[in-house]
C-alpha cells in the first residue's frame, strides 16, 4: 500500500491502531478455516465515523476491505484473500443495553455473543441463538454469517432475532435499517438481507436484537443407538409426535471416540451414535415432553436413554457436546468443517450417505450437528500437507454438497459460503445467483467489501485444494 | 394498449382469461383502500410459464404490471396507478401440500390463507400468521405485504415462516430462493427481501412455509378499563411479568360503540377501552398465565376481567374482535386505515397522542390493533367527497406518522406503504431509501413491476388527498 494512502488513513485512525509490519499482519491472516492470506494494513476503528472515512478512502483507491470480528469463521469469511485492509472490529468499543420493557438488546458489533446471553438472562430474558463459539465470537460476526447453533429447531436462527441494524455502506454512508419493533414493513427488509451477507454489503456498527422471556425449566436426555440410521429415525419420530425440543444434537461414533479420547466425558463408547435432546418451558410440559422423547428413543433395539436428574448432570452432557470441536482438532492439523443441511425427514438418508463417503475415500470423516433442524456438521480431519489425502477430501466435499442438494437441502446451514463453497453456488442457485450479484454490484460498484467471497471467482473450481494443485 | 401487444398476449393466455372491456376492467380498479385506477388489460395467468412470457412482453414494451390477489390491501398495493396490465392471481391454480414430516406447507400464491390454517391444523400443525382478512386474502398477497395479524407478539410475523419462494423476476426469469430448510445461508437471503416487497420485485408463483406444532390449549380473557392509558399500561405490565400471550388486542370506546351498534356482541359500552388476551401452550402453563394476566388487569381501578370458560365464550370474544373492520365501515363511506407501530413500552403514549389528534381535528378516529406488538390500527372514518374533512384527515395522518417515528416506531407494521404512505418514506428512512431503490433498479431496470408504489413519486406530498386538491 503506498505511503500516500497510509498517510490518509493515519489522518483518521491514530498510529497505535494501524498495523503494517509483517509480524503484526500475520495475526490477521487466518481464521478457523485453513486458508492464510496476508493483508497490507490492519486498522482498529473505534467509531462509525472512522469506519465511514476509511471506507470512503478504500472506495476512492479501490482497496479491498475485510471486516473481522473474532475470526472464528469456518468458511474463510474474514480472510483478506486479495490483500488490502483488515478492519479489526474486535477492538471496537463494546456497549450492550438490555431494554427489558421492550424486550430488546442493543449492542455494538464487538460484543461477545455469550455476554448477550448472560445479561439478557439476568433480566429474565433469553437470546436463543448460540453458535458453539459464542463465548469467543462477536455478535457482529454471528450476524454477518447468520450462525445460530443448536436452538434453530425451536427458536429459529439469528436472523429471526435481528430487527434493526446500523451499518456503513460500501460507499461510506452511515445508514439504519429496521428499528425497534417486531412488525415493520416500511420498505424492503434490508435488515434480513444484511444478516448472512458475509460482509459483502457493508460494515455493521450497531445491532438491535429482540429477546423473549426466558423458559422457566429445562430437561436434557442423552440417548445412545446401535445404528446411526436409528438415531436419525428417532429424531424424525420425536418431531412428528408434536414435541418441539429446544435442541437435538447428534454425534456419531467417531465423534464420541474423539471426545472420550480427548477428555473422558462418560459418553458410551459402544454406541454407533448418540442424540442429546433438551426440552424447555413450563415444568409440567417439560416433564411430559422428556418422557415422550425418552419413550420414543427407547423403542429402538439396543438403545439406552439417560435423563439428567440434576443441573450438574445436565451441564456435563452439554460440556461433552461443546468438547466435540476441540476434540476432533486433536485428530489432525487440518479440519474441513462442512454444514450441508437437509430437510428433517432426510436426516437418516444423509447420515448414511456421509458414512458411505467416509468408506469410499477412506477419510477421517466425523459427523455431528444440529440434527433437529437438518443441519449436520460433517468434518473431515486431514493434513493439508498431505496432497493425496487433500485430493480425496476435495472429491468427498463435492459429494457431500451434491448429496445435500439431491435430498432437497442446501450447501450451508450456518457456516457461510466464504471461499470454501463459492464454486458450488451456481450448482445450487442457478440464475438466482445473478440476482444476488446485482444487489452486490448496485451497492458496491467498486467491489471493495470482502471481495473474493461467496461468488465464484473466474476459473475457481476447487474448494479444498488451491487452484494450481 | 395497442392491438399488436394484445395479440402477442393472446398468444400466451387464452381469450377467456383476457379482459379489455371497460365494464370488466372496473372490477380490478380498486382495493380495500380508497383509490380507483383503471388498468388497460387484465390477464388471468394459470402457470409460471405464462407469467414469465407476459413479463417478457411487458418488459419489451415497458408496460406496467400489477399483480393482484384478493385485493384486500389497505395501502393501495394492487392498484394499477399507471394503467398497464393487472395480473389477476386469484384465478391461478390453487394447490396446497402439507408436508407433515418436515413441518412445511407448500402452496401456490392463490391459496386462501385460512385454508392453510385449516389444513395444517388437521395434521396437528400450526401456521401462526393470521391477518384479519385471512378468510378471503391470498397467501401470495399476505407474503408480499408481510401482513401478519394478532400473533406477531409471540410467534413473529409472516416473514418468520416463509423459507422458500419461486418467483418470476421483473425480467421474466423463473427463479427459486431459499428452500425447505430453516437453516440456509447459501448466499444473500432473497426470500426475506421479497417478503414485504409489495410486488415491486417480481411475481410469486410458489411459497414454502414452515409450520410449528399446534399449541395444545388456549385461554382467552376480556378486560375492560376506565382509561385507555390504563389499558396500555396493563399490556406493558403483562409483558414485563414474563408472560408472552399469543395475542393482545386493544379496542378503544369508539371501536366498542361501532361494534355494538353494528352487531351487539356483549362488549362493555361503559369502558374506555378493552383488551382481549389469549395465552396458549400446555394446560398447566395456560392456567397459570391466564391467572397472572387476570390479576394484572384487575389491579387497575374500575377494570373488569372476564375469562372465557367455554370454547363458545372464547369464540364469541374473537368474533367481536373480527367485527371491528366491518363495523367501522358502517360509520362512513371512506376508511383511512393506518398501522403506525411503536415499541411496546410506548403504547400508552401513542394511544394518548392518537386521542389528542382525534380531538384536535374533530375526526371520527377509532383505535384498535395488535397492541402487544405495538402495532396499532388508528382508522379515520370519513367521506372522500367531503374535501374539508379530507384536508383535516391529511393533516391528522401526517401527525400520526410523525408521532410513531418520534416514539421510535415506524410508518407501517403490516399494511404496507403502497401509494398511501410513500411521501413519508424519506422522513423515516433517509438515505436508506436509496439502498432500496438501488435494488429495485438493479432487478427491474424498466420499472415495470408495480410502478408508482412504495417510493415517493416526484412532487408527491399528499397521502389522503390527490395532488391537485
Amino acid at each position: 500500500m503506498n505511503e500516500q494512502i497510509l498517510n490518509e488513513l493515519r489522518g483518521i485512525v491514530e498510529e497505535s491502531r494501524i498495523f503494517t509490519k509483517k509480524k503484526d499482519l500475520y495475526s490477521f491472516s487466518f481464521d478457523a478455516s485453513f486458508g492464510e492470506y496476508l493483508p497490507e494494513v490492519v486498522l482498529q476503528p473505534q467509531s462509525k465515523e472512522e469506519i465511514s472515512k476509511i471506507i470512503m478512502i478504500a472506495n476512492t483507491y479501490q482497496i479491498p476491505v475485510y471486516p473481522r470480528g473474532s475470526a472464528t469463521s469456518l468458511s474463510g469469511g474474514p480472510l483478506p484473500t486479495m490483500g488490502g485492509m483488515v478492519l479489526d472490529m474486535s477492538q471496537y468499543p463494546k456497549t450492550l443495553v438490555i431494554d427489558k420493557e421492550n424486550m430488546l438488546a442493543i449492542a455494538t458489533p464487538s460484543v461477545i455473543t455469550s455476554s448477550i446471553h448472560e445479561n439478557a438472562e439476568k433480566e429474565g430474558l433469553f437470546y436463543p441463538p448460540d453458535p458453539s463459539s459464542s463465548h469467543v465470537s462477536t455478535i457482529g460476526g454471528n450476524i454477518l454469517e447468520n450462525s445460530s447453533g443448536p436452538k434453530g429447531l425451536k427458536y429459529g436462527t439469528t436472523k429471526e432475532y435481528v430487527i434493526g441494524l446500523e451499518m456503513v455502506t460500501p460507499t461510506g454512508e452511515i445508514v439504519r435499517t429496521g428499528g425497534k419493533t417486531v412488525k415493520n414493513v416500511t420498505g424492503f427488509d434490508l435488515t434480513r438481507l444484511i444478516v448472512g451477507s458475509e460482509g459483502l454489503l457493508g460494515v455493521i456498527t450497531e445491532v438491535t436484537l429482540r429477546l423473549i422471556p426466558k423458559p422457566a425449566h429445562k430437561m436434557t436426555l442423552l440417548a445412545s443407538f446401535q445404528s446411526v440410521v436409528d438415531s436419525g429415525r428417532a429424531i424424525t419420530n420425536i418431531l412428528s409426535s408434536g414435541v418441539l425440543p429446544a435442541a437435538m444434537e447428534l454425534m456419531d461414533k467417531y465423534c464420541i471416540e474423539a471426545v472420550e479420547h480427548y477428555q473422558p466425558s462418560g459418553l458410551p463408547l459402544d454406541a454407533e451414535a448418540i442424540v442429546i435432546i433438551e426440552v424447555d418451558g413450563h415444568m409440567a410440559s417439560v416433564n411430559e415432553e422428556i418422557d415422550k422423547c425418552s419413550r420414543i428413543c427407547s423403542a429402538f433395539p439396543g438403545s439406552k436413554v439417560k435423563v439428567a436428574k440434576t443441573e450438574e448432570d445436565r451441564m456435563k452432557i452439554w460440556k461433552a457436546r461443546k468438547m466435540v470441536s476441540p476434540a476432533i482438532t486433536q485428530l489432525g492439523p487440518t479440519k474441513i468443517s462442512e454444514d450441508a443441511t437437509v430437510p428433517r425427514s432426510k436426516i437418516p438418508d444423509m447420515i448414511e450417505k456421509l458414512h458411505s463417503i467416509r468408506n469410499k475415500y477412506q477419510l477421517n470423516l466425523v459427523v455431528f450437528g444440529h440434527a433437529g433442524d437438518g443441519n449436520l456438521h460433517p468434518n473431515i480431519i486431514t493434513d493439508k500437507r498431505n496432497i493425496e489425502e487433500m485430493k480425496k477430501a476435495e472429491l468427498a466435499v463435492g459429494e457431500i454438497f451434491q448429496a445435500a442438494i439431491d435430498l432437497g437441502g442446501t450447501l450451508s446451514g450456518e457456516h457461510g459460503i466464504g471461499i470454501l463453497k463459492a464454486p458450488y453456488m451456481r450448482g445450487e442457485l442457478g440464475v438466482t445467483l445473478d440476482l444476488m450479484k446485482k444487489i452486490k454490484e448496485a451497492w458496491d460498484p467498486n467491489n471493495i467489501m470482502n471481495p473474493g467471497k461467496m461468488f465464484p471467482q473466474k476459473g475457481q473450481t476447487k474448494v479444498v485444494l488451491t487452484q494450481n494443485e
